[in-house]
């Protein structure tokens, strides 16, 4: 039996499509993706549970004409099967040639690179002012999950696009969940809304102006076919309120619906997972959570904060119950998180906010303003910095010149799991600095050391080994590369280098850094993030007016996307033999 | 006849007086506070609207045990005079002794020091959280203007404030202004509350799952007295929408509320500023004002956008009537400012965003990701910027650590009005980057030289004059500092320096650089900010593996408060008698 799939290439082939026709064209969408979803991995729940939604916008909208923006786009996936990308999942030889965000280098139907949340109803609604400039009549629709809508950057979207007076269709697929559960006001709204039909009293969204359009059952295809038709070609704001299930016709991601978020590749049939973990290793955030829920046994002032990725900081669910009033899932609303964090440690709280190092990049006003020109003892502990191949959305490079030339923030830098526990009782211990933690990596490795535990005397470096002619200054995880480096140019040139442990990248440790003028003639850094405003440049500024040359080694400023960590590495030289290369073309 | 004001000065002091003596109370320090204020300036209208509400918090709440944290703080004279500073208001040798913000520093009644706004409501949740920890009972209030709520920030707050599950109480202090009128959807809600008395049945507060008060006249002070203590002690999060006449008891505040929302010293009885302007003097906000009205009326695609300081562009109300489609206030949203702006961009419209250095701190995320990644054609002017003697919470010395160092977008630093003009004139017709601009101070002036109009190749350095031996970049406003340390340079040391206007922040000029290396020793870099992440760092590390020197000269990272302007030149060595004398030592 023939295919509807086969036939469908782009929205233009959908139109002409029967109800009972695109009924099976969901079917087998859904078959198809999750196929696609077993083998790739990818946002299993959202794309399952949007399929309809998807099939029915590009249905009664006209895309590109119609502007499409996807929150996150991590929910793109059938957007993106309909829209000239087909093979990407049906074909496995080409399932890696689309990305899992929407982005113009691939269809003129993806209208921005997207990945972070909460930024879609204000990009639409620049769109839509653009287009009542020109004098256009298309339609312009945000399509926003949920999680999404507590970010500031949302609420500000909604505050303003509800004044527009023109055409905007903002669809908040709510499926009751963000990663995690829900916290806070906006979501008892939406369950009112949920519960009432619609006709609840309360309503924000018509509170803030907009016009109302519940779909109950946001995967019945009909009803949402019907109501897209009503607000198609609306002359003013308009909320479609649709209520999805997550993982859709998956059972296992519909009954598990945080672990299904995200999954890697699975085996259809049981749904577990293919990768090979490796149980015995110990990770980050297993050993955070292991050191926060003790510290939370001895200290009720002791509270984890997240903001809405509660396994960054490895709470679980049995863990977030367990420890229920001292931990908070603030939604997704880091600005929030950062302020909440320092006004608990002003009024003598020890406040842990973990957050990844693409997501703090929201708050460097709250950093600046709430945190550090109060001097509130809080702590940040940054996940899932440093190079990796992530997407160009979700890159870890730049945390160090966001936080680092902010006044009075201690940002450190452990190269160990013993130093990052040595440095996480630190900063909850004192009470005289807004302190950062820098999380070294994924898997908690050992540096087989003795810890200097002396933080209080700020910005003193370890000198781990002294030598002459080179110094290595690795900073956090670099430091690893840095004994590399040292092995090989004793190897290669019979070089006894220094090898030095900065520890803090808010700082310079003249003493140390002077001392090194009388027997080196070359300074190293390596940092694993950007050098651009980084801490290598600030070595670079200490030695400008002497005789010691410097090399900085980090990444470059630019937005890379899904490249291969060791083609980034190459590229960038922090290789060591190629940086021993470096150093030995210098002297 | 004696004074109540004279038995006042802290809170406990008020606690036994009537309400006869509490209203007495009232206008005695209105009519003080008229006078401090046009003796001194400052924010007039805000001050004069919450006389009442602040007497009324102090009569009611048992401050610092209760803990009061005003949004932006600029509206907290009457609560600095009743806690302990009374003098600041009432003996102009000590008007100076208070600074115009709330400082804990000043008194233990301050809890933060603020000056941003929209913070105020997530760091007092972090304070209830705190006292909730630790099992204490008292109450935290945050008291937060219309114009505040409509922040990120502020909105995230709201969100989680009212799933806080004990006490908080926000009050709303709608006085139905930002600085100047104010825009979306939260404000038709506002103003329907208003209106209906608190009946509407569209309640924001509501829909988010707050208890919700009304005292319809925020100035009358048995009303307010009645609320709070209604509302004193609660066990679950509350608000009080409270109406306040903005420039409350001085006339002509009340009739024009944008004007008085600050206001230079003034002359009591006609209100005329006493502060000398110079009006022929032509400003960066008129220059830019006129180029792109100019600009709007010969592209309708052209159009200006504010995050509520529209006058940052120049634009006052007949401006705004005058291009009412073309002009757009997002009211305070800069992040929403951001992404709007590059989703006009991207559907083929030419927005202006206009914004303080201060400000775009709270948009870090949206550069990245709404903006850089898209790159979409935006400009961004960047006002208010550079080393000044502000409050600690106004800074201008960040943005180029925290702009410079995104990838794509183009930071450019035009040393004069005409090098603005050009280079604004070329980012509106260029597509292919996104630009900022940093506005070279307050006052427009002229080179008297030749632009070079080249923008399109990026990083092209302009050698204004050729020398040896010593190079000075001179960034921006600081290239007129260059040009005196070079007369001073030869005049003091017969050197010929030269002398290079950078032009592009955003980038290194190779070629220039290089060609320094010939027949010079030493390069300095002038830039008006922060050296930490900033430019001079960049060419520091171009030079860190030659033999060139280099000096880079710019502010601390540090948060100075009110500091004096020659203060801090003296401090940072930016003076060329001083920057000289530093050349000197080093050759």
């Amino acid at each position: 039996m023939s295919r509807i799939l086969d036939e469908i290439n782009f929205p233009s082939d959908m139109k002409s499509l029967s109800n009972e026709e695109l009924l099976k064209l969901c079917t087998e969408i859904r078959e198809q993706m999750i196929i696609r979803l077993s083998n790739t991995g990818g946002h299993v729940g959202s794309n399952l549970g949007v399929i309809e939604a998807t099939v029915a916008l590009h249905y009664v909208f006209n895309s590109p004409i119609d502007k499409i923006v996807f929150d996150v786009s991590h929910q793109s996936y059938t957007h993106k099967l309909l829209t000239g990308r087909k093979e990407a999942y049906m074909n496995p030889e080409k399932y890696s040639s689309v990305s899992g965000f929407t982005n113009p280098l691939e269809s003129e139907h993806d209208i921005f690179s997207i990945g972070h949340t909460s930024t879609s109803i204000s990009l639409a609604c620049g769109l839509a002012k653009a287009r009542d400039l020109k004098e256009e009549k298309n339609n312009i629709i945000a399509v926003v999950g949920d999680g999404a809508l507590s970010g500031g950057e949302a609420l500000e979207g909604l505050n303003n696009a509800s004044v527009l007076q023109s055409n905007i269709i903002i669809i908040i697929n709510d499926n009751d969940m963000s990663i995690a559960e829900n916290h806070g006001g906006l979501y008892q709204n939406l369950k009112a809304l949920r519960e009432s039909n619609g006709q609840s009293n309360c309503n924000l969204f018509k509170a803030l102006g907009f016009d109302y359009y519940l779909v109950r059952d946001g995967n019945n295809l009909e009803d949402l076919i019907e109501t897209f038709k009503k607000v198609k070609d609306i002359d003013h704001p308009v909320i479609v309120h649709m209520c999805t299930v997550k993982g859709k016709g998956y059972l296992l991601a519909e009954q598990n619906k945080e672990k299904w978020h995200f999954q890697g590749a699975f085996n259809l049939g049981t749904g577990n997972s293919l990768q090979v973990v490796n149980e015995t290793e110990e990770t980050y955030e297993n050993l955070t959570r292991d050191y926060l829920t003790q510290r939370m046994k001895e200290d009720k002032n002791v509270i984890a904060i997240t903001a809405g990725t509660p396994k960054v900081l490895g709470f679980d669910e049995k863990t977030r119950q367990e420890f229920k009033e001292q931990f908070v899932d603030v939604g997704i609303a880091e600005e929030h998180a950062v302020a909440f964090a320092s006004g608990i440690a002003k009024n003598g709280g020890k406040p842990v906010f973990g957050v990844s190092s693409s997501f703090i990049q929201r708050t460097y006003d709250q950093l600046s303003q709430d945190l550090a020109l109060n001097n509130s003892p809080a702590v940040i502990l940054v996940f899932f910095n440093g190079i990796t191949s992530e997407s160009q959305t979700h890159l870890g490079v730049f945390d160090i010149p966001l936080i680092s030339n902010i006044p009075n923030i201690v940002y450190l830098a452990p190269t160990c799991k013993e130093e990052y526990i040595s440095m996480l009782d630190w900063s909850l211990n004192q009470t005289n600095h807004p302190v950062v933690i820098r999380v070294p990596g994924i898997i908690a490795e050992t540096r087989n050391s003795k810890i200097l535990n002396d933080y209080d005397k700020l910005n003193k470096y370890e000198v781990v080994e002294k030598g002459n002619k080179v110094a290595i200054l690795g900073l956090g995880k670099f430091f690893k590369l840095g004994t590399k480096v040292k092995d090989l140019l004793k190897e290669k040139a019979n070089i006894k280098a220094t090898l030095i442990n900065p520890r803090y990248i808010t700082g310079i440790d003249n003493e140390v850094l002077e001392k090194l003028k009388e027997d080196h003639e070359l300074v190293i850094t390596l940092e694993d993030g950007v050098i651009d405003g980084g801490f290598g440049e600030k070595i670079a500024r200490f030695y400008s007016n002497s005789n010691i040359k410097v090399l900085n080694f980090g990444a470059k400023k630019e937005f890379v996307n899904n490249v291969k960590l060791e083609e980034l590495y190459e590229k960038y030289h922090l290789r060591e033999d190629m940086i021993v290369s470096d150093i030995l073309g210098i002297l």
